[in-house]
């Protein structure tokens, strides 16, 4: 799923940018990069990136390498892959026009085309990420200005991207035409600009929000110039991803103009006037189901509660699977209140239901705590087809719903009912007039 | 504060014992131990300890040095104190009558007495801890039996305890009199059992809550003897801490029969009932203000919402202070929900009130981020006195409700206004008859 | 100066490959890195690498990563350059022909030139290492078969070079025509074939040395094939690189036929006979004067002595500096035997004067140690031109003979007599016919 | 074995004290640590105290932690033993006249007695190590002054010892009457007083040898006061260790005013003389045998050759067992000098022969390198009986010497020849007229 940010114009532009991704770790955290480079770099541009999370990878000694007043980060969402070439960004590379780094958030969809001509023609790659392709297409391009070559780049690629790219004076910041990524403008109060994919980490920055990046627009901040010049390379077609409101995005981002927190509120009220249920409480899963299950809540007038308990201290499963603890994974993240749900009837709020074998457990757990029945309720519809716009789906195969119906999961799940968001409530609850990307939903593949 | 954790009677003791201190870390986690011996321990008894949290101390290879089908372990609270010794529990020594080890929480107010007893008499202590007090007293004892031998240790000492004393074939459970600390007994389906400070580590164990143990009660678990031997050491005198309930424990967590998050809950609606405030919501101080906000909405009306986001991921402070980052200590950890709370009227729950720092930037964060009012309410009375009795509060000079009344607190949060509860709506949300110790709200010391 | 190693045609391939940089780790201690493919790879191509020694890279996790029977491994020696890109070697990447590898020990001479055209059109470098030029080049080939686009390749570059080149199923040996690095085949009696810079890797393999890999061959180790097929791609003019005997290889390391240790002993005897000394003993700066003092003892008849001891725990320097302890880094490394040099005449014998740092400090430390008197003896001429055939020699400023004359260094030192052995001297000890590559002595710079 | 220092009366204490550590870690690499205390510690004793090498114990974190000007510092030897308790030193303890903290190099052979008997009394042992005994005594003596208290507790030890004692102002050194261990005072030129184990560490420290401590002499060291007081508590009755020198002491230390390396050089001369053969060469295993080779090679005019090369990167093993590599653990550490040796008769000189094992394993390399012949000669005497005296050596089932003829251990080497360095040629190497104790070799147990 990925996060970028970028920073320009500030002294302090990588601990800046390392601030940034901290705050959208939950975009992704197998790996973690920074590039900085401009004024107080003595003209070297330099990047560190390595895998795990912000707080461990960005220490002392590294921090004093990313100089100067421009940087650009990456958080990497953990994806099965080669585990020889080192798949993390950003992508720093020497080209003819100079070094250039570049942070990718999307997925393009003709990358397999646009690589193997590529290496039909004679290049590298020294990485599996499609990202390494708009490097070559950049240095490959026979235009003169850098703006140009990237436009050259763009041409050729498909699908979705918000790029931030990044020279030894220049930052370029480029949003697809659909604008399915996200990607906002803020303006630091101790001076210059911040670009990142969701606007939660604005106020760590003490960042005012400015605006969206447009869908089709490229940015570029240059020294000296107080405001980035804008450039429309592309119509807009507006189509933003609605997977971001339903489970990518933090409840403190505001996306095209939405609350994310109020958004998912919402999805649960619609979610409650649609499937009503005669209940003793309400129990989100948590984190991810809080929002949702609080606007149930309200419209059903069925009392919130915290009926199960989420342990933040997990790190790696450190204990050996023994017989004496069985579905330690789950239950060392969630604990039933057992006190509370005890011979009571439950409806129990989740964000999003992919493979199904989370939500069975949590039935179990729930279950075996002594609760009466327990009645799940999915904030988003049944996801039916794999996202290919850079959210990390299963294939088909492993998408539950896409291979039982509705009571075949619930049957699976041990549930007592289970019911979805409808397409048209999810739609309403996002409540501005975009075309949204609804792709694993409805499995309209609009990029072509 | 510190948590204790005993299995007696089960082949994968020391697996259990690791899975309940994390399921306990949130009661320390400057360092951690368990000692292993009985059955399939070779007659070895084992101490593995370090500094820490416990996903990372016990790895496989020091998994495979704790042994045998006893195990006590330990969190220790980060205290300010020296580094040189090692004051990490468990304490293993080489007694006259064998080997021991044990564990303890709560804290021994005539230790530095009886230390300098021991001293003179001849006894040399290796650490800071008031526990090792106790292992020299019983192997000063002229009793025959360790039971005997720890009841005159027992006799010595005053204050708070639940200790866990481990030989090489039994196991040792005592609570003082007063019942100060939790301590609860269960029975784990794959054998044998646990004890533990709090009950929110049973359903992770696979374990059924049988009792807890009685106030001046000791248990003695020993080999094939299926219950274990009570022995009523002292006349109780119930006086569990209220701590506890407004604070230290879990909210799954069950404590006198009295679950935690319920009793949140009812001091938020007592704390309504008593003290309403015109607002647009109640927002909670996250994690730890949750339940209260819970109940302080739903008696009040006022729509309960996550107006602050915390942020998870948070470790060690990793960047430099950096002008352009303010309170970030603070900010790293907790968002405001800026569109959500734009304007309006809030009142914010937090669970106590100790020194003011946290909660004055907390109130400032909110207005930064566009509150039009900011209502303070605390789900405790105010703390006016060091609790002496096992828990970490600071000095008197420390404690913001010792030094300056009500309003002068007010003043200092910037905050519109703010309220505590009252001792007797406390006592009342707990709910039982107990005589609780309210030593940090009334100053009433009554062990001494 | 780093070393390459490969092995073909062993189910081991991964773990002899680091048995041998293992034993190579005196060519460089950088970073290291392996890449293994072939039979039981699943026809995956896995690049390991990262910054440290061989002992420390290589666990257990990463080993199982690295499977096949086809593996290349390097050792890199510590150079100053960019710390923001990951230059280590092997160099994998996805060409249009498939996954390549390659290592490669040496330097190239014309690799900016190379670089710069490669960029021109429209290339990209993501590392400052010239073996990525030799990967672009092999890409842009238009021949088909992948030893035709290597030739391609080798024509383009102008240098020193022992490369190993790896695909999905053979490997490629090449060396320059003038054979300036060394590169022996060996015969592993459990199966299969290794090629190394230094056969000092053989013994630890089981594997018995066959022969050097001759100037201008390329050797093709193809699946099923018996012996390797051997090309001979250019015209040999042999110019091994004399640095080899005086400095850079082990002593157990046979080269082009001449044992290292006994050819240092050599020199250590025309050294004796050229500059010979009243003195009471010969004392070695250990490890790498020794066999050369040896040969200084043996023809002087001066009793040859351990007079200086060598610690060898020594890591990276872990005390800060202190007033109280002077030249700490040499005297962590090197100790003077004070009981057995005081008042005594000493010849001391080292392999090379470089800087002249090191060896001032130990005539001081000898001195202050109290020999009477220090007679310098280096077992090499005098380094007055920077090599640029894969040694990392210091620029001319630094080289402390391309600035002073002997008489001037010998005052540096503050040693009683400084000689060096003579340019015939050196290529008498190697003794055998070829025209030795004398470059940091006479600033022929042969390769054009 | 362990090695013992202390610095009094210098601002650099702790990092003096590292420093001679690191020159004495030959000693032992199991664990390190350091107390200081004194004029600048603001009253409190600090001991660190790991597993590991001094340089990656002593990072500057903890140093900092080490403040004032007096240290003691320990490095433990490797031993089989309990890794439940921290078997580290120093052994800080507060007693009934404030804190203490001890380090010691040697053996108590009365340890169990003392420990039941204290233990018997109420004491608790907190580590396995005898030198815990000793605060135990020390603390219970009713003795006014620490000397007295010190030599109270001495007085119930017997065994071999060298202690550092340190308080919180003076620092107590004393060695046992026999002075079995060697322990010398030196004085540092930048301020104070260094005592260490082997002189070799005096060199780095810039400290100038003053003289051994005596045996039974206890020396006060006392701020504001010049020189140390001394105070012969026993009797002396000289019984150095002459295993020091034969194995144990590094070659740059002088022990009771004999240098080592040149007394191990004697040994070989004395060997050769009794033990003569026809070889072409004598060939030390390195590092031990060195010194000893030199002589054997004078004295017998066989040239000296390093046939065998040692690797100095071993550190931990860390390939997994492969059939491809056999006897990798010895081979990765030594190697051949496989063209030297080719058909040749060598003499293979190693400094002791315990239990065979790696001998074995070098014969078989030799040979297997084509040696003609392998001639084994020890520089010491057959090694018989257990020492209890603070060497680590096995148990007599493990000696080899102690179950097998001279004839039985050679043919058990797979040796052509196998001679030892005779008990009185051992004594007459050493030179001076003490009675040496030669436990090892004649199993005169003289402390009982």
């Amino acid at each position: 799923m990925c996060a970028v940010v970028g920073i320009f114009g500030n002294t302090d532009a990588a601990k800046l940018a390392v601030a940034a991704l901290f705050q959208m770790q939950h975009r992704g955290h197998e790996s973690s990069g920074i590039t900085s480079s401009g004024e107080g770099s003595d003209g070297k541009m330099v990047t560190v990136k390595d895998g795990g999370f912000v707080r461990d990878i960005f220490d002392k000694e590294r921090m004093l390498l990313l100089k100067g007043d421009m940087a650009i980060g990456h958080n990497r969402y953990s994806t099965a892959g080669s585990e020889s070439l080192f798949d993390a960004q950003p992508i720093q590379a020497r080209c003819n026009f100079g070094d250039i780094s570049i942070v990718h958030n999307g997925n393009l969809i003709n990358k397999d085309e646009v690589r193997n001509q590529l290496i039909e023609d004679g290049s590298i790659f020294q990485t599996n990420m499609d990202t390494e392709n708009v490097i070559h297409l950049i240095a490959k391009s026979k235009q003169v200005r850098l703006r140009d070559k990237i436009k050259d780049a763009l041409d050729v690629i498909k699908g979705a991207y918000s790029f931030i790219i990044q020279s030894n004076d220049k930052q370029y910041v480029i949003r697809d035409k659909h604008g399915i990524r996200p990607l906002s403008i803020g303006k630091i109060k101790s001076g210059g600009w911040v670009i990142a994919s969701e606007t939660c980490c604005f106020d760590l920055l003490d960042a005012e929000f400015v605006r969206d990046v447009r869908p089709g627009e490229m940015l570029v901040f240059t020294k000296d110039v107080i405001e980035p010049e804008s450039i429309q390379l592309y119509e807009p077609d507006f189509h933003p991803c609605a997977f971001e409101f339903v489970y990518l995005a933090r409840p403190d981002s505001d996306i095209a103009g939405v609350n994310v927190y109020q958004c998912r509120e919402t999805m649960g009220r619609k979610l409650a006037l649609a499937n009503p249920v005669d209940a003793d409480m309400v129990v989100p899963v948590p984190d991810s189901g809080v929002a949702a299950a609080l606007g149930y809540a309200r419209e059903s007038g069925v009392p919130f509660e915290l009926g199960i308990i989420r342990n933040h201290y997990v790190g790696r499963t450190f204990i050996e699977p023994s017989q004496a603890i069985r579905d330690m994974k789950v239950k060392m993240k969630l604990s039933p209140q057992r006190s509370l749900i005890k011979g009571k009837k439950l409806v129990v709020i989740d964000d999003s239901l992919v493979r199904g074998t989370t939500s069975k457990r949590i039935v179990k757990m729930l279950k075996d705590a002594g609760a009466a029945e327990v009645h799940f309720r999915v904030a988003a519809p049944e996801i039916k087809f794999p996202d290919v716009y850079g959210i990390d789906t299963p294939t088909k195969e492993e998408l539950i719903s896409a291979n039982m119906t509705k009571d075949e999961v619930c049957a699976f799940l041990e549930a007592d009912s289970l019911e979805y968001l409808s397409i048209e409530d999810l739609v309403d609850s996002i409540g501005c007039s975009e075309n949204y990307s609804l792709v694993s939903f409805d499995g309209n593949y609009f990029v072509k």
